[in-house]
Protein backbone atom coordinates (compact mmCIF):
# COMPACT_ATOMS: atom_id res chain seq x y z
CA UNK A 1 0.00 0.00 0.00
CA UNK A 2 2.88 2.40 -0.57
CA UNK A 3 2.54 5.15 -2.91
CA UNK A 4 5.45 6.71 -4.50
CA UNK A 5 6.27 10.68 -5.05
CA UNK A 6 5.23 10.54 -8.24
CA UNK A 7 1.53 9.33 -7.16
CA UNK A 8 1.05 12.68 -5.24
CA UNK A 9 0.18 15.81 -7.56
CA UNK A 10 1.34 19.26 -6.11
CA UNK A 11 -2.44 19.92 -4.64
CA UNK A 12 -2.30 16.58 -2.69
CA UNK A 13 0.90 17.33 -1.29
CA UNK A 14 0.01 20.89 -0.49
CA UNK A 15 -3.21 19.48 1.45
CA UNK A 16 -0.91 16.36 2.96
CA UNK A 17 1.85 19.15 4.52
CA UNK A 18 -0.78 21.11 5.82
CA UNK A 19 -2.56 18.23 7.52
CA UNK A 20 0.44 16.55 8.47
CA UNK A 21 1.89 19.85 10.23
CA UNK A 22 -1.80 20.75 11.85
CA UNK A 23 -1.51 16.64 12.97
CA UNK A 24 1.87 17.78 13.98
CA UNK A 25 1.09 21.08 16.26
CA UNK A 26 -2.03 19.37 18.23
CA UNK A 27 -0.18 16.53 19.61
CA UNK A 28 3.06 18.40 20.72
CA UNK A 29 0.61 20.95 21.74
CA UNK A 30 -1.55 18.28 24.02
CA UNK A 31 2.32 16.45 24.75
CA UNK A 32 3.07 20.31 26.45
CA UNK A 33 0.15 20.89 28.38
CA UNK A 34 0.20 17.27 29.70
CA UNK A 35 4.03 17.56 30.97
CA UNK A 36 3.00 21.19 32.28
CA UNK A 37 0.64 19.46 34.72
CA UNK A 38 2.54 16.54 35.29
CA UNK A 39 5.33 18.59 36.80
CA UNK A 40 3.10 21.11 38.15
CA UNK A 41 1.91 18.14 40.78
CA UNK A 42 5.62 16.30 41.70
CA UNK A 43 6.04 15.81 45.28
CA UNK A 44 8.76 13.09 45.40
CA UNK A 45 11.34 11.67 43.72
CA UNK A 46 9.17 8.71 41.95
CA UNK A 47 7.28 11.44 40.82
CA UNK A 48 10.06 12.79 38.57
CA UNK A 49 11.31 9.42 37.34
CA UNK A 50 7.78 8.44 36.24
CA UNK A 51 8.26 11.72 34.49
CA UNK A 52 11.28 11.13 32.95
CA UNK A 53 10.04 7.67 31.71
CA UNK A 54 7.05 9.26 30.41
CA UNK A 55 9.43 11.57 28.52
CA UNK A 56 11.49 8.57 27.00
CA UNK A 57 8.57 6.70 25.65
CA UNK A 58 6.85 10.00 24.36
CA UNK A 59 9.91 11.11 22.46
CA UNK A 60 10.61 7.51 21.13
CA UNK A 61 7.29 7.76 19.50
CA UNK A 62 6.53 10.60 18.75
CA UNK A 63 10.48 11.08 16.85
CA UNK A 64 9.08 7.54 14.74
CA UNK A 65 5.90 8.86 13.87
CA UNK A 66 6.14 12.13 12.04
CA UNK A 67 8.12 10.82 9.29
CA UNK A 68 6.83 12.65 6.55
CA UNK A 69 7.98 10.59 3.14
CA UNK A 70 5.22 9.80 0.55
CA UNK A 71 5.99 5.86 0.46
CA UNK A 72 4.54 5.78 4.05
CA UNK A 73 2.53 8.68 4.19
CA UNK A 74 -0.85 6.95 3.73
CA UNK A 75 0.12 4.69 6.83
CA UNK A 76 0.95 8.10 8.75
CA UNK A 77 -1.91 9.43 8.37
CA UNK A 78 -4.16 6.60 9.11
CA UNK A 79 -2.12 6.09 12.35
CA UNK A 80 -2.64 9.86 13.15
CA UNK A 81 -6.55 9.90 12.21
CA UNK A 82 -6.77 6.85 14.45
CA UNK A 83 -5.13 8.72 17.15
CA UNK A 84 -7.35 11.42 16.97
CA UNK A 85 -4.58 14.16 16.12
CA UNK A 86 -6.17 14.07 12.66
CA UNK A 87 -9.76 14.36 11.29
CA UNK A 88 -10.21 12.21 7.71
CA UNK A 89 -12.07 16.18 6.41
CA UNK A 90 -8.78 17.50 6.84
CA UNK A 91 -7.66 15.33 4.15
CA UNK A 92 -10.22 15.98 1.41
CA UNK A 93 -8.61 17.15 -1.82
CA UNK A 94 -6.66 13.88 -1.97
CA UNK A 95 -7.88 11.32 -4.50
CA UNK A 96 -10.74 9.33 -3.39
CA UNK A 97 -8.38 6.11 -3.79
CA UNK A 98 -5.78 7.57 -1.18
CA UNK A 99 -8.84 8.61 1.48
CA UNK A 100 -10.39 5.10 1.33
CA UNK A 101 -6.89 3.30 2.18
CA UNK A 102 -6.53 5.84 4.95
CA UNK A 103 -9.58 5.65 6.32
CA UNK A 104 -9.33 1.49 5.94
CA UNK A 105 -6.19 1.67 8.34
CA UNK A 106 -6.89 3.90 10.39
CA UNK A 107 -10.17 0.79 11.21
CA UNK A 108 -7.57 -1.71 11.60
CA UNK B 1 40.60 6.06 52.73
CA UNK B 2 37.58 3.48 53.17
CA UNK B 3 36.21 3.02 56.55
CA UNK B 4 34.71 -0.29 57.60
CA UNK B 5 31.23 -0.10 59.05
CA UNK B 6 33.30 -1.59 62.31
CA UNK B 7 34.80 1.73 62.71
CA UNK B 8 31.75 3.71 63.18
CA UNK B 9 29.89 3.91 66.45
CA UNK B 10 26.43 3.70 67.02
CA UNK B 11 25.88 7.50 67.21
CA UNK B 12 28.36 8.05 64.63
CA UNK B 13 25.54 5.70 62.37
CA UNK B 14 23.18 8.03 63.84
CA UNK B 15 24.78 11.11 62.63
CA UNK B 16 25.86 10.14 59.61
CA UNK B 17 22.35 8.83 58.57
CA UNK B 18 20.57 11.66 59.45
CA UNK B 19 23.13 14.22 57.89
CA UNK B 20 22.88 11.75 54.76
CA UNK B 21 18.97 11.77 54.88
CA UNK B 22 18.49 15.72 55.20
CA UNK B 23 21.12 16.08 52.20
CA UNK B 24 18.82 13.91 50.24
CA UNK B 25 15.78 15.34 51.28
CA UNK B 26 17.88 19.17 50.03
CA UNK B 27 18.53 17.97 46.95
CA UNK B 28 15.24 16.03 45.67
CA UNK B 29 13.15 19.37 47.21
CA UNK B 30 15.79 21.15 45.05
CA UNK B 31 15.24 19.28 42.14
CA UNK B 32 11.43 18.54 42.26
CA UNK B 33 11.11 23.07 42.51
CA UNK B 34 13.76 22.98 39.00
CA UNK B 35 11.61 20.88 37.26
CA UNK B 36 8.55 22.39 38.12
CA UNK B 37 10.10 25.75 37.22
CA UNK B 38 11.21 24.43 34.03
CA UNK B 39 8.26 22.49 33.05
CA UNK B 40 6.26 25.51 33.32
CA UNK B 41 7.85 27.70 30.69
CA UNK B 42 8.01 24.73 28.43
CA UNK B 43 6.69 26.17 24.88
CA UNK B 44 8.33 23.82 22.29
CA UNK B 45 8.94 20.04 21.67
CA UNK B 46 12.44 20.98 22.09
CA UNK B 47 12.23 22.24 25.09
CA UNK B 48 10.60 18.99 26.00
CA UNK B 49 13.50 16.72 24.94
CA UNK B 50 15.79 19.47 26.78
CA UNK B 51 13.85 18.43 29.90
CA UNK B 52 14.13 14.35 29.47
CA UNK B 53 18.01 15.15 28.36
CA UNK B 54 18.20 17.22 31.66
CA UNK B 55 16.08 14.12 33.69
CA UNK B 56 17.90 11.52 32.78
CA UNK B 57 21.53 13.32 33.61
CA UNK B 58 20.13 14.04 36.91
CA UNK B 59 18.31 10.46 37.39
CA UNK B 60 22.15 9.00 36.69
CA UNK B 61 23.91 11.05 38.89
CA UNK B 62 21.19 11.37 42.05
CA UNK B 63 20.86 7.16 42.21
CA UNK B 64 24.85 7.10 41.78
CA UNK B 65 25.39 9.59 44.89
CA UNK B 66 23.26 8.67 47.22
CA UNK B 67 24.84 4.95 48.16
CA UNK B 68 25.10 4.34 52.26
CA UNK B 69 27.84 1.90 52.28
CA UNK B 70 30.45 2.75 55.10
CA UNK B 71 33.41 2.25 53.63
CA UNK B 72 32.25 4.88 50.87
CA UNK B 73 30.57 7.07 53.00
CA UNK B 74 33.62 9.78 53.46
CA UNK B 75 33.78 10.28 50.12
CA UNK B 76 29.74 10.75 49.84
CA UNK B 77 29.60 13.37 52.87
CA UNK B 78 32.51 15.15 51.16
CA UNK B 79 30.76 15.33 47.94
CA UNK B 80 27.71 16.75 49.29
CA UNK B 81 29.86 19.14 51.26
CA UNK B 82 31.23 20.18 47.90
CA UNK B 83 28.01 20.37 46.38
CA UNK B 84 26.26 22.36 48.97
CA UNK B 85 23.99 19.60 49.92
CA UNK B 86 25.20 19.35 53.30
CA UNK B 87 27.34 21.58 55.89
CA UNK B 88 30.42 20.28 57.13
CA UNK B 89 29.18 20.77 60.77
CA UNK B 90 25.69 19.07 60.47
CA UNK B 91 28.54 16.04 60.53
CA UNK B 92 29.87 16.98 64.02
CA UNK B 93 29.57 14.11 66.82
CA UNK B 94 31.87 12.09 64.36
CA UNK B 95 35.44 11.43 64.94
CA UNK B 96 38.07 14.32 64.53
CA UNK B 97 39.86 12.26 62.05
CA UNK B 98 37.17 11.60 59.99
CA UNK B 99 35.56 15.06 59.90
CA UNK B 100 39.03 16.30 58.77
CA UNK B 101 38.78 13.45 55.41
CA UNK B 102 35.56 14.64 54.66
CA UNK B 103 36.81 18.20 54.95
CA UNK B 104 40.09 17.53 53.02
CA UNK B 105 38.18 15.23 50.44
CA UNK B 106 35.55 18.05 49.97
CA UNK B 107 38.38 20.74 48.95
CA UNK B 108 39.66 18.81 46.06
Amino acid sequence: MQVSEAEWTDTEKNIARAAFDQAYKREVEALLKQVREQASTLVELSDLWRLHDFLSARRHEVEGKYDYQYPVLLFVFAGLVKEGWLHLNELEGLDKEKLSKIAALARI
